[in-house]
């Protein structure tokens, strides 16, 4: 009957050797770095379908005329084209800029690094906090995006969009708790298998559109709005930024140089070209199409899946095909998050700017507190947006362009630095080395357009995106930097109160008072007493007396069972345990103010998490109520209570026996 | 700038002495232990019309003659009085059952109580699994119905239904963790507020319907059902079982005798006749106005504000004083559930069936561990069923009606061991005395019909919301019963494992390894290696070298500072920590492996709860993976870092100076 949940879910420890990480190629690079750009394409389109429908008035459609003055041959809808073309001007524009910050930081040129190289440490914070929000909502709204597609393919799942979503990260998370192999092979298949079919989806579409045979969509039920809004600047605008989300990741590669083959820097630039390519190519056929089967902006069925439906016919093969390939990117997608996140927030709290815990390696070689704190925000995200791709998406994007402006004004400044050196000069930054280069007026150039475009781009998304939730973000931000200067506040002014200023420390032996915590007598009590007899100082034993019976019967025990030693009984009316056993102590310790007082508390050790749970109350109410005290040390004794299977079968708990002498 | 979150939410920690309590008089026990039961009458005339209106043809109302064959003069939702008239019958044969159970169990007749005294073991964990349950639901209910007031006063509120109920349970389960002065005058305000403007609406809603000027409610938003359901004997049957929630907590008053002036038990039964008597004029008042009003079952507006509508006129101040009235009286329903759930999960923990945590007494004299329990599990249902009274209702009522049934049927065996006492014979039962009764069959009669008619409803609910809900809990109080006998079989495994069988033990000295672990070297380390040294036992200090710099400095630090002992490096290239030291306390083991290890670890203890989360990490961590090591014995030295206000009014962090000799 044991049963170790902890175990079987997480799996065995993993060996430290498994940490060391081989170099991969550019394809599988591709694989594993691209899955967050490019499954941003299956929303992309779509949400700007979904501002655009704000302007249709009501009975009308998309793509029909109206009262907007767009008529039938040109209706509301086709504006998506201009706006996807925009959107991938300007990813063309980041994209030069970052190939620059990849092949500046061989080490790694995340916008934390480069900030905090270039920019100071507030600025780096901004960067930190920026980032690390975004990586909560790729979480959420790729998986709600994953669940969008699914329910298009099965609407009988519709209503439980939300518990699918967070039985994904609760699974996600175990995964990710066992620790994932960072096996590029296994990340190439969904990867590649999207890129195939849907490569394949939109080429059948261009024919279809060519020899005229491509239908159109009627049958999905439109998203319905309340109101009306006037088809001006600020919708275009709005429509715009909500198709800039078709950005966000193109800056994992940065992130992941050290993962490439040597020589790693131009082999991950010349990747992010790759990348940048496809995720253009794909962004502008998909809106192509959808324009072209007059795709509705819906909350019941994904433009993906229109498309596949008009493309493929409903309830093809191909058609789930392409809907289980948008799936798994769009997962896989929010699987990279699970290994940034808690990366970053290890170097956050490696710095001081987060708790230290989040630096700690858990068993299986991960950052197991991060990744925790990780699934339950972006749990809370989707179950407050219910799971509405639409709704999260305003949050969204804020975090990446800020992190973009700042990861590219920083290599402004860098640039400027290297523009001060002489012919052949280098100089060692924080980071890299800085060497003279002729061209760094250009580099310096080319950074401050992306910069300038990607503050422009936030500005414009905040705005325009203000009143549906950016204003959270906005608030957000500033918020976690202030958090995490006071963390690194109180971690600075704790090492300045423990230090010693370099003198000698006070040596000195003192006395020491040792009391066992008796709850009743028997195999664990000896434990205990062996331990205080061991150290050969005085000691006695209380018990808390709650009951007057009880006692008696303690008393009675001890005397029969351990036979020396003093056992003091406490009486305890209101049956309270910790606090009487406080006021002993603190008794004790007055009258040997200089002194130790040792409390030696004993401890059922378990041997699964359920069992353990069973038996933590005492240790910790004891321990909690003696912290506060000064120079009162508390031993904890274990004893060690395991399952064991006799002959017959059957399971019994065992514990340790040599405390124990047999009757003779 | 130190702020104590955890202090200034839950307060100061209480006496012991101010659990003492006192005796309260009728009125005010009335007003304690009635609100659960009253507070159902704000729901349950409107459940009994949301089933009723399952049978409405669409396009028409319950109030319209329609394809059922029932007329204009006699429409659909006038069954609602005769079925209020069924329950009430029901609560009075119920209330005349539970009144004998309060003068037989003087000192609190919950159905825990008369069931384990009565009926075994088995039988009261079934009781206690299904009250258990209902508390849960009384929270969630209560709190649903009281938000329904709320945004039926104010519909703009509506969209934040969920929000604001689990916003209201935060709120009072800190102020449950504060720990509630079972003040009975401050309760008695809210009960008798209710009590006084409901009464004045009923009775000026009367006044209003004789002289002919009662309006009906025509511009509320009905409930759309997708199908139509045949009037029949199941509809009717199902809409009873729904008005049956006006039952619960007629019981807790049972559960509440030793807080009456005695003659307690006298008092208590007076107390109940009251309650019921005055449950049932409500529960009727409101159904027979509700029908004159023609009130609409609806999703946006509770019957209760349709009625205050009707007699005071929309927006006007009586009918704000009945939405607060009622709203008031829900929330103090949910609040008794705060005090009952964890006073019967401690019952249960001190039996052994739950764990023993549960038995704790927090700081502020309340089961701190009890109270998180309901508000999370509480939580989670009002998500999940959107705030909807109508959702969880069929969840509701199948414990409470369980718990009658075996509560009545404890009290029938009871009357039997009665019966079979000599004239003037007294028998001590477990839980009180028992007396010779020529009464006892009468008394067996009156408890067999309570039980019976209890049980037939409990059947009735069950199948007629099986598919609505009811086969949840139908599968869930199973389940709660198993988990119980499991954790009762593994604390008496546990106890049989630490038994001696009353031999005595082996009390004998074993050698002592002292290993300190030392992070860096600053006064923390001081008082470590000070209470090692007054152990007067050999010790050796060893650190983890993470990185051989930090090792090397961590070195020539201790001959500096401490210049004594011994201090080993283990190098850690893999940035481990707890595994190096686990392998290293392994080996120490191996050399003396009848000798015991003892590990001497710091912790830094603040004065905040935050503060304190910084520096959770190595502890907890190392004592995890030492625990599984027998006789290896962990001490944690304290070192008190604790905020202090300076001359100049500047915060400052200090630590203690004793272990410091300053610079000759």
């Amino acid at each position: 009957m044991a049963f170790d949940v902890r175990r079987a879910l997480l799996g065995q420890r993993l060996q430290t050797k498994d940490l060391a990480h081989q170099a991969i190629s550019k394809p599988i690079g591709l694989a594993v770095f691209a899955s967050d750009a490019l499954s941003s394409t299956a929303y992309a389109t779509q949400e700007i379908l979904i501002i655009l429908s704000y302007a249709v008035t009501a009975g009308a459609a998309l793509w029909t005329a109206n009262a907007n003055g767009i008529g039938v041959d040109n209706p509301i809808g086709t504006l998506a084209l201009p706006i996807a073309i925009a959107i991938s001007v300007l990813l063309t524009i980041v994209t030069i800029s970052y190939r620059q910050t990849i092949l500046a930081y061989p080490n790694g040129g995340g916008a934390y690094i480069v900030a905090r190289d270039n920019l100071g440490e507030i600025v780096a914070q901004i960067a930190g906090a920026a980032l690390l929000t975004d990586y909560i909502l790729t979480v959420a709204v790729s998986i709600s995006a994953g669940v969008a597609q699914i329910v298009s393919a099965f609407p009988d799942l519709f209503p439980f969009k939300v518990e699918i979503a967070v039985a994904v990260i609760i699974f996600m998370t175990i995964v990710n708790l066992r620790g994932v192999k960072e096996s590029g092979l296994i990340f190439s298949i969904p990867t590649y298998f999207f890129l195939g079919i849907t490569a394949i989806t939109l080429i059948v579409g261009i024919i279809r559109y060519l020899s005229g045979t491509l239908p159109t969509v009627a049958d999905v039920e439109a998203l319905h709005h309340n109101v009306v809004e006037p088809l001006g600047l600020f919708l275009v605008l709005r429509a715009f930024s909500s198709g800039c989300t078709a950005l966000t990741g193109i800056e994992a590669i940065s992130n992941g140089i050290t993962a490439f083959k040597e020589p790693r820097s131009k082999n991950a630039a010349i990747t992010l070209i790759w990348m940048s390519s496809i995720l253009v190519t794909l962004f502008i056929s998909i809106t192509f199409i959808a324009i072209q089967i007059q795709a509705v902006p819906s909350e019941i069925e994904t433009v993906i899946s229109q498309m596949g439906r008009a493309i493929w016919g409903t309830g093809s093969i191909p058609y789930f095909l392409l809907i289980a390939g948008t799936t798994l990117i769009l997962l896989m997608a929010a699987n990279t998050a699970y290994a940034d996140f808690p990366r970053l927030a290890a170097l956050h709290a490696g710095d001081g700017f987060l708790p230290r815990q989040l630096t700690y390696r858990g068993g299986r070689l991960v950052f197991s507190w991060g990744i925790v704190v990780l699934a339950v925000l972006a749990s809370l995200l989707i179950i407050i947006s219910n799971a509405s791709v639409s709704a999260l998406i305003p949050l969204y994007a804020i975090g990446v362009f800020l992190s973009f402006t700042i990861s590219q004004s920083g290599m402004v400044v860098r640039a400027q630095k290297i523009g001060k050196l002489k012919p052949g000069e280098k100089v060692q930054g924080l980071e890299t080395m800085m060497e003279y280069d002729p061209n760094w007026r250009f580099h310096q150039i080319v950074s401050a357009v992306g910069a300038i475009c990607t503050f422009i781009v936030m500005c414009i998304f905040a705005i325009t995106k203000f009143r549906e939730g950016a204003w959270f973000v906005v608030v957000l931000i500033p918020i976690l930097v202030f958090a995490f200067f006071r963390i690194h506040h109180h971690y600075k002014e704790v090492a300045k109160v423990l230090s010693t200023g370099g003198s000698r420390l006070n040596i000195r032996e003192r006395s020491v008072q040792t009391v066992i915590l008796v709850d009743d007598v028997h195999k664990e009590t000896a434990r205990m007493v062996n331990f205080a007899k061991s150290l050969g100082h005085r000691w006695k034993a209380i018990h808390i007396g709650v009951s007057p019976e009880k006692a008696e019967k303690v008393k009675q025990k001890w005397q029969q069972r351990i036979g020396e030693g003093e056992l003091e009984i406490i009486p305890s009316p209101y049956r309270l345990l910790a606090e009487p056993i406080r006021e002993y102590i603190e008794d004790l310790h007055e009258k040997e103010p200089d002194g130790f007082v040792h409390v030696i508390m004993g401890q059922l050790v378990m041997d699964t998490f359920w069992e353990q749970a069973l038996h933590q109350n005492s240790g910790f109410i004891f321990n909690l109520s003696l912290l506060g005290l000064d120079r009162v040390v508390v031993t904890n004794v274990p004893y060690q209570i395991h399952h064991q299977v006799d002959e017959e079968g059957h399971d019994h708990l065992v514990g340790q026996e040599d405390e124990f002498a047999p009757k003779k």
